[in-house]
């Protein structure tokens, strides 16, 4: 993993930046009607028709959001674009564009930045999004990635943060922490491989961590699982910064509280057993670990009957009044106070 | 200008991330009805009624697109702005959001970032745009400015850069090369002030092409004064790479050939005084110095009354059959291979 097995290596400045533009976009097709104009205008042109138009965006930085010594370029470029497709899922939406801007440094030769498009595009085919414009330049120092998803929803399907109400129920899909627990697995490898560059890593005991990390999958099918439940979400995020911290968010947009029971979080065997290797509280890890990309929302109680059971979601918690604050119920029954730990770019550097 | 007069300086850290996003984005106010939702969610939410929605998007790096030791913070976030704004008035579109990612490194307090983003609202106040989104995070060197620009034009107005025809008119909007050479006089103050920091720079005869290069106004207006005009462009570019590789990309997209007549690119006194000064060829600046952003278009032929004489405006060249290839025609009458010159991020580094 930690190798380079390209042999061949084109400098970028042999290309210029529209030889580079061309030659990583030729392998992009529109696949959205949607898509009146991507790449080679001032701007791109998309017809919503009568949707309303969802815009987010996300900047990552080596060193800061991603370390390339054990994060294949490939898993970077699908990665990036999950990031954002995420934050379109989180508002019920549809994704069907994105843009991408790239900087980069000129230790990375052309064969570098087409791994990192295979992923971009290798993401786009699989959530059947279009590229449809960017920006690619050269950096002082690393590499960075800007990429901006567009999707649509009519206006009566957009579910926002601020409408949680009190009682409903809080539910999240998937499981909590293994991004964060597969993270910390490669960076143990990363100080071993420093120390011993022969040694072969066993990692079968941390292969859904290692995945969930490294290559993450936005939730784009909770919008039809809900609707086959015939559930409309009373409000939603995605699970970036750790369940603590996103549950805050709705609380406090939507002037709630909440009470999170911790025997409900949903953990993978592989999240429980790492967690004892490493001697980190399971439960800390699913609440402040980030990265899982999994949905958060709640629904009305009285839709309690449609989701039990179903191993998609977890019901983790309710909604209760503001001034009942933001809790946690421990397995021993105590209520402490929920904390945000949030991973927070800010304080890292 | 060269001197940091802010004596408070707060660490981002102290913040947090979102205590920075809430600090800077309090005083932006959303004013286009099409506004639906700003900040605070996982995505904005845009409704652009029966209209196209137009995206663009620039990535611009501390080092290798702009020099903070004589770019204010202020003058580079209305500058950003620009850039992409420009972009959508290409499209003959109505630019009505943004989204705003930075990243800084720790060199840079918070009231750094605050100039930034007073020149980031005073665009938006002025060129009536909603800042809807962005990200905010640290970097491990300089800063660097990501802007996507949202906008939208009834499908018939969208004009596109592929549709140019033989015979039209080749049309340019205000002045060329100032910005460029602007860059030159800053550029050399620079290297003055290195090495005399007493010096104090006379910059009286260059105040025009100063301002051109750190306060360029993106050309929201053209799209009025040609429906006043009753004209129609059959092709549109901003100029940000120069004259000539704009009129490129028009041609190749259009399948066509042009003349350009170096006796009617349209030059302020300043640019001709400043390139004698600096011996530089004035037509070289004109069709080669970049960052000018003003708009490049193409008319029918018959539409040369309604636009001749008009100050806004200079009549440059037409296009020809695409076998005649790409030309400029001489103050002497001789006809030169057009060539491109543009600003290339990659071969810079």
């Amino acid at each position: 993993m930690l190798e380079d097995k390209n042999t061949q290596k084109t400098s970028l400045a042999e290309l210029g930046e529209f030889g580079l533009i061309n030659h990583i976009t030729k392998y992009f097709k529109l696949q959205n009607p949607s898509s009146i104009k991507g790449i080679g205008d001032d701007a791109a042109v998309i017809d919503a028709s009568e949707k309303q138009t969802l815009v987010t965006t996300d900047l990552l930085i080596e060193g800061v959001h991603f370390d390339l010594s054990y994060m294949p370029l490939k898993h970077l470029g699908y990665k990036a674009v999950m990031i954002n497709l995420s934050d379109v899922y989180a508002m019920n939406g549809v994704a069907e564009q994105i843009t991408v801007s790239i900087a980069v440094s000129n230790r990375f030769p052309l064969e570098a930045i087409e791994e990192l498009y295979a992923g971009i595009q290798l993401a786009c085919e699989t959530y059947q999004v279009d590229l449809i414009g960017g920006d690619t330049t050269s950096s002082t120092k690393g590499m960075l990635i800007s990429i901006t998803a567009i999707g649509k929803a009519a206006k009566e399907d957009i579910v926002y943060r601020n409408t949680a109400k009190e009682t409903d129920l809080i539910v999240v899909s998937g499981d909590l922490g293994a991004a964060y627990l597969g993270l910390q697995v490669l960076e143990r490898e990363k100080q071993v491989f420093k120390v011993d560059p022969n040694n072969q890593p066993d990692l079968d005991n941390y292969t859904y961590l290692i995945e969930r990390q490294l290559k993450p999958e936005a939730r784009k099918d909770i919008a039809a699982l809900l609707k086959e439940l015939d559930i409309k979400p009373t409000s939603m995020i995605d699970i970036s910064d750790g369940l603590s911290s996103e549950v805050m968010h709705i609380c406090s947009q939507s002037k709630v509280g909440c009470k999170i029971y911790e025997d409900k979080l949903p953990l993978d065997p592989q999240v429980i057993s790492t967690c004892e290797e490493f001697e980190l509280d399971s439960t800390m890890v699913a609440l402040s670990g980030g990265e899982d990309y999994e949905l958060l929302f709640t629904v009305p109680i009285a839709d309690f009957d449609k989701i039990k059971g179903n191993p998609n979601f977890s019901v983790v918690g309710h909604i209760t009044a503001e001034n009942q604050g933001l809790n946690l119920v421990t397995r021993a029954g105590q209520e402490i106070a929920l904390k945000a730990q949030g991973w927070n770019a800010l304080k890292d550097n």
